[in-house]
């Protein structure tokens, strides 16, 4: 899931981590000072408009804050995408369409202007579920809280994820028109409800005739994102792992040997026991080790990464602090004793069996006599390129039968492919130029070892390349009291009249685009 | 832990299962209809006198319940000891003393009426932890509420364990002193708070001097238990397995590898995973079917069945309902496809490693991209004769270091050693008289597979015979509207009176035994 990345973000930033680019598998820094927002031809009246508008702006970002969608709840679904809808007509989009799906309705819109050249963007218009009571200022009212080495910040669900960088470019778009100025890319947009619950519907929003046509055109496609952190850096991803997420279950219910509910644990001397044969499935996953999955076939397809990948990982090592991350991890060596740079290599390279949870049984406090009748491990496997979820889901049923465990149950929730883009694409290019333009310093990533729902757009029908891209920042994904910066103290960090105008420097740029 | 046995006929009762004796590894049945309760020389004024006392009884146990003594919360210790102390001396007991130990204090009094057997008694004065948002009356008033198929009884936390049964041992000593009757052994009462944490203090009770040697002079020693299940049939123990209840603990803390705490489930690739070290330590502890200890020595001790135990066993699963047991425990097939006897054997035969729980990471519903800094598996050892919980933890901790889990912790939280009574015991064979003058048919049981302190009197220095003894009836040990039954409707199972008249008939029997 692609917020997975902002919750990777807020985790690091909530460590004192002051740059994770090379955590994440980064690579070259293109370091400089944080000027002035660069000067492109209309940029003047463009700033001044931004600045004008900037009151509609927040108050935009405001309201949709107060009407959260939530499809975990199927809260407000409907309302969210008339809203999203009419957010998009207000931005100029044209032809804008609600597209119904089987599960909650997406959003569809262009604005063309007859440009040689067609951007794509990718909004979520779903927020992820939160608890009022755990929120210093209420979830939906988007109070402003000053937050110290940023400043004064809007708080409220969806605050970072996404609404406050999607409402950014709305801004842009706002700004340029009001400006008079000339749109120099043509746009197309394409908005889902279900991002926070994996997008299992979003394909279905993205092969409808009319917008795989549009998508088609683009150069490419990015999500606003406010990436930069407290030293006003950002990063460029080239790709990033796939994920599968599932629950392995071992019951006997499915099993037909131990009970099918919890049992007093004197009976084990006579009853078979879930829990176990959950930990005998488990271990056959991987090494003996744990770091190394073992599942028959898994490496097939796995692409080793280029020269060009392993030097910008050398780089990004070279330039990171590997005794502050440790020290935020609360690592004290990396796998196998590795160094730090084989350690990243290895982080953009191996797939893995991850372990996110074991529940079975009691779980409370001390103890209690019982066998359990059903034993859950919640795993997470991140695949790399060119493994597949659909290839991987096939390996790991086989696996296990092959082991036995016909009876233990594969309940995947969620997952993505892996996502590739190429490093001279059209995207990748015009972020690294804007951001030079922008004198923000920019890290490209190999391999972002975390999971986003870019592969929707980088694997066929659609083919496009895809990625994140803004300046600006928030944080609190998924956590309480999330944000985004609205009037930043910190010199090198966007506040949200200059997101607006890195985005409209980002539409400038790759007109001009060689 | 004692009441473990009380909470296991619990759960046999809510299945429905009518007689758990087999599953608890019985034996012979002395199947008779319930009569009348038997006549001993001085029963029909003894019987007057509890008839008389009745509503004095109902009260003092009304009052008990009342005055909830809970150890892990230091909740009324003091008073509660105080209490009890009140209540012995009530009941006939001088030099009634209250025993400090390193913990809660135990009670000790005795009755030397210059007999010539002298009998122990074991009281707990504890009570678990109770929910009252959880029962359907207030769990401190004792409210009277009708059980279908039993009759009225009293509601409450401690009802049935243990102060009911206790409160009608209490009564029978009552009745024989308001009856002007000769009380015809010696009593030796020693009494505990500490039972529902596992009684970690209670050795000290029962070897200070003078207690020791009140102790030694009886011919055993039981706790009141109101053994009746619904077809009015009782078991008698002759012994039970012992128990560890730990929990194995992998950490990053320990480890010295991977996070303290939870970090990004992506870093798995360059992370090592405390959760799989859990996995891969547990998967030694048991063969591959998770059905038989793999720890080094763990079977160096373990005294097979002997052939009488064997057909006592036997007997049992003749007697038993195999498909009804299964039904009722949601299983369909034994450990190694066994027949039910040898299921049977099996249980009161081989020592077990149990998981009772499995906790790491996220526990939550769906998923949470975590790599857990800590995982727990909680476990129970069930030891058989002759293992020592000592020998048990001294060898687990060497089996996981010899198999290099140094770091992977071993927290014992209780347990105690496995206990033996011999068939031929002056505390069994009253027991199996007394219940046979009373027309309770009794199952024999070779070895209960669940475990109760009663190592602290079977062991040296104490070494006397030891068990549970009494008619009546309860449930809902540790579970909301625990109850007691008063008034039975039931004509096979003992109301208040009946239990008080069943521990009169007790000392009458012990007193005349060959």
């Amino acid at each position: 899931m692609r917020e997975e990345y902002q919750a990777f973000r807020t985790m690091l930033e909530r460590r004192g981590v002051l740059r994770g680019a090379a955590m994440l598998g980064a690579g070259a820094a293109i370091l400089s000072p944080l000027p002035a927002l660069a000067a492109s031809s209309q940029s003047a009246a463009i700033r001044k408009a931004a600045e004008a508008g900037k009151e509609a702006s927040v108050k935009r970002l405001r309201d949709w804050i107060a009407l959260p969608s939530i499809a975990a709840e199927n809260r407000n679904m409907a309302e969210g995408a008339a809203y999203m809808a009419d957010l998009a007509r207000d931005a100029g989009f044209t032809n804008v369409e609600i597209v119904p799906t089987d599960g909650h309705p997406g959003v569809f819109g262009t604005i063309d202007v007859g440009a040689k050249r067609t951007l794509g963007i990718y909004f979520m218009y779903d927020v992820k579920q939160f608890d009022p009571a755990e929120w210093s200022s209420p979830p939906l009212e988007g109070r402003m809280v000053d937050k110290p080495g940023f400043g004064l910040s809007m708080v409220g669900r969806g605050a970072v994820n996404q609404k406050g960088p999607e409402a950014a470019f709305l801004a842009a778009l706002h700004a340029i028109r009001a400006a008079k100025a000339t749109l120099p890319v043509n746009i197309v947009l394409i908005c889902e409800g279900e991002e926070e619950i994996g997008s299992p519907h979003f394909r279905q929003v993205a092969t409808k005739p009319n917008v795989l046509a549009a998508l088609k055109k683009c150069e490419g496609i990015f999500i606003p994102f406010p990436s930069q952190d407290q030293t006003g850096a950002v990063d460029v991803n080239l790709g990033s792992k796939g994920i599968i997420e599932l629950e392995l279950v071992a019951s006997g219910e499915k099993w037909g040997r131990g009970p099918k509910g919890d049992v007093h644990s004197s009976l084990k001397a006579m009853v078979d026991s879930p829990a176990w044969r959950l930990v005998q499935a488990l271990q056959t996953l991987v090494t003996p080790d744990g770091n190394k999955p073992a599942i028959e076939g898994w490496f097939e397809n796995v692409r080793p990464l280029t020269e060009r990948e392993k030097s910008l990982i050398r780089a990004a090592a070279a330039a990171g602090d590997e005794a502050e991350q440790k020290k935020a991890l609360g690592v004290t060596h990396w796998i196998n004793n590795l160094s730090y740079d084989d350690a990243l290599i290895r982080l953009a390279q191996e797939p893995t069996v991850n372990i996110e949870g074991l529940v079975a049984g009691y779980t409370g406090p001390g103890g209690k006599t019982v066998l359990p009748g059903r034993a859950v491990a919640k795993l997470d496997l991140r695949l790399v390129p060119n493994q597949t979820r659909a290839e991987a889901e096939k390996k790991l049923r086989a696996h296990l039968d092959k082991h036995g465990f016909t009876d233990v149950e594969v309940n995947v929730s969620g997952g993505y492919d892996p996502t590739e883009v190429a490093e001279d694409s059209m995207l990748i290019r015009t972020e690294l130029a804007t951001y030079k333009k922008l004198g923000v310093p920019a890290h490209i990533n190999a391999r972002l070892a975390g999971s986003w729902p870019g592969a929707t757009f980088t694997a066929p029908p659609v083919s496009i390349a895809a990625g994140h891209f803004g300046i600006g920042h928030g944080a609190g994904a998924h956590a309480p009291n999330e944000y985004y910066l609205i009037d930043s103290t910190n010199p090198k960090v966007a506040g949200l009249v200059d997101a607006t105008m890195g985005f409209a420097e980002f539409l400038y740029t790759l007109a001009a685009m060689k």
